[in-house]
């Protein structure tokens, strides 16, 4: 593609009762569709998938970890083979979170200045200190498609206090990340912090489209508050970031509330439960969640989903994954995961067809109705 | 295929140096080019495989397990799937070792008579009889291609009385066995037992032959007698067994003993440790074994085996899979098992290749350079 094109978010159509929009944002890796939803590939690889599976699944973009790649297996092993994408054999787009959500979940004995972080390593306990200009080079190392900045992220429920500190640090460091970052085939996102405090969301908002990134991402949500304060802040959000510029709900990817967030301008998705579950036996199925360890599914030969055409589901039956599942088999994990991202991957295919179609408010509504009822 | 030629095994090419044969044995589910190794799909899925994948890899027939089948799911839910076959979507060949082994090496409790095995189950200590006719009974409902009688399988060392015991009751089951058995789609192989003594192995062939089984195999093997011991029972069977039927070396799949035994008349091959090793990160290469999770290969990028060409090796750097293996990822066993598989599947294709060629002794020869100062 034309050099000029790289990064641009182009809208191809507009929900006209929602949020929604339907575009293509182009990288170095491939032209994404969006909405689209990203499986999650934190250490090199999305659990249990091949990359050619991906590819079959129809997924133009895959997340990768930052914090976990700069622990295991290093940054150098990375960067002398050549990126992130040659190393793990994927060649359509990555996007690489910055660590900022796993630092502050994951690592223990953090010190937080302007600064940096010093932290623990989960893995080995060794000391580490990460620094929006650490990151950074990191990022650029990997060689990802789209990098993140290096930010904050607050639990719920925290005090308007705590997050405006970790607001105004994110807001900090965002500049110290755009500054530090040179990679021109690199786009770098910038990440909205602020709680469900909507003055400090919309502040963050603000000074971060004021740095003029090519796409915005949406921190700090999902983390446990009332789906309610979530979609105010998805309101008042899309009111405030560019409409020409991609959104990225980070870490949301229940169904529903992706659908949720389509709604509400969201083009952007990623999500470890679909991946997760999967490997507990959990499916997602036209018709809500199943669990396929369940005893009554011993001699259903029917497929996970009768609605869906994936390969495990024109292949496999309930009985013989639950089997898999009862008998520790691999297999079992690599089924499920394969139809759980075949069903989140069609999804935002299907949302984006109808957002084109015009019908996008039907398949909310459906939505609603099939996983309405339901907790993560 | 011809109803005449079900079962039958036609020779296509001959060693004249060694044992070694070339041939084809006609089943329900395709024509197997012979030798053959067959991947081990103990719990109705080869451990990390998809069926896909195996075809891919040229695999024409595949092990299940009527021990563990009976035990879980049970065999009513794979005889109303279909059978095994239908249930785990496989329409390639099936054999399915009657547990024999299992029995006498997992479960305990047991208490042989001539009439069967009590025994209680290695997953949930349940109670249970299996007598010749009920496993082929078991091994009917399954529906394997290839069925194998119900033996008494002895361990290494054993007394010489011990081992007699077992033998004759192995004929006895073996007679029962034919007898109970009635699938004309499926063949009934019989199994020779009397460990490492010379005088039993070559009573209990007789016998066997004397009832004309389709196919023969040899079990009580490679169970830790020296190999050389192992090679005298195997030439002795070489000049009892029948020209005109396939022979199969149960358990074993080490490349030098497959190599080996091919050499002794040998056709058909299995074992668990290609698959189980590549788990471990053990992978066999055309320059001998290989430790993925050595600390030297972090910032290899070169393949498994640079001389393979499987999708694995094609892909993926060493460096790579160790980083897999170590982070713990369901991928790694993927990848390691992919290639065992293809490393096995390929030797055998090479075996076969060079007896038709008449090359078979220089693969012979290169095997025992490279394999041969190995254990398992
Ligand atoms: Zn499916
Ligand atoms: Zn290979």
């Amino acid at each position: 593609m034309g050099r000029d094109k790289l990064f641009s978010y182009e809208i191809i159509a507009e929900c006209p009762h929602t949020g929604a929009r339907a575009g293509k944002f182009y990288t170095t890796h491939g032209v994404i569709e969006m909405p689209c939803f990203m499986p999650v590939g934190t250490q090199a690889t999305v659990k249990a998938m091949a990359p050619f599976e991906l590819e079959a699944l129809g997924a133009r973009i895959i997340l990768g970890n930052a914090y976990h790649l700069y622990l295991r297996p290093g940054v150098d092993v990375i960067e002398k083979a050549g990126g992130l994408h040659a190393f793990m054999g994927w060649d359509r787009a990555i996007l690489t979170d910055s660590g900022g959500f796993q630092v502050f979940s994951l690592a223990s004995l953090r010190r937080v200045s302007d600064e940096g972080v010093e932290f623990q390593s989960h893995l080995d306990g060794s000391k580490h200190f990460l620094t929006p200009a650490l990151v950074m080079a990191i990022e650029e190392a990997i060689g990802s498609d789209i990098a993140m900045c290096f930010d904050e992220c607050t639990t719920y429920p925290i005090t308007e206090e705590g997050a405006k500190e970790a607001t105004l640090r994110t807001i900090k460091w965002a500049g110290l990340c755009k500054k530090a970052h040179s990679r021109r085939d690199q786009a770098l996102f910038g990440i909205v912090q602020g709680s469900v405090f909507l003055s400090l969301r919309e502040y963050c908002c603000h000074a971060l489209v004021d740095m003029d990134f090519p796409g915005y991402a949406i921190g700090g949500l999902a983390v446990g508050e009332p789906k309610a304060l979530m979609h105010e802040v998805l309101e008042l959000l899309n009111k405030f970031l560019p409409k020409t510029k991609p959104r990225y709900l980070m870490g949301v990817g229940h169904p529903l509330d992706m659908v949720e967030g389509i709604a509400r301008g969201v083009d952007m998705f990623d999500c470890v439960l679909p991946t997760r579950n999967a490997r507990n036996g959990s499916v997602l199925t036209s018709m809500g969640k199943l669990n396929v360890r369940k005893k009554e599914l011993k001699e259903d030969f029917s497929p996970l989903d009768p609605n869906c055409s994936c390969y495990v589901c024109r292949n496999f039956s309930r009985a013989y994954i639950r089997h898999l599942h009862k008998a520790g088999e691999i297999l079992a994990s690599r089924l499920c995961t394969w139809h759980n991202l075949h069903f989140m991957l069609d999804l935002a295919r299907k949302a984006r067809r109808a957002i084109i179609d015009g019908t996008f408010p039907d398949l909310l509504e459906h939505c609603r109705e099939v996983f309405g009822d339901e907790a993560d």
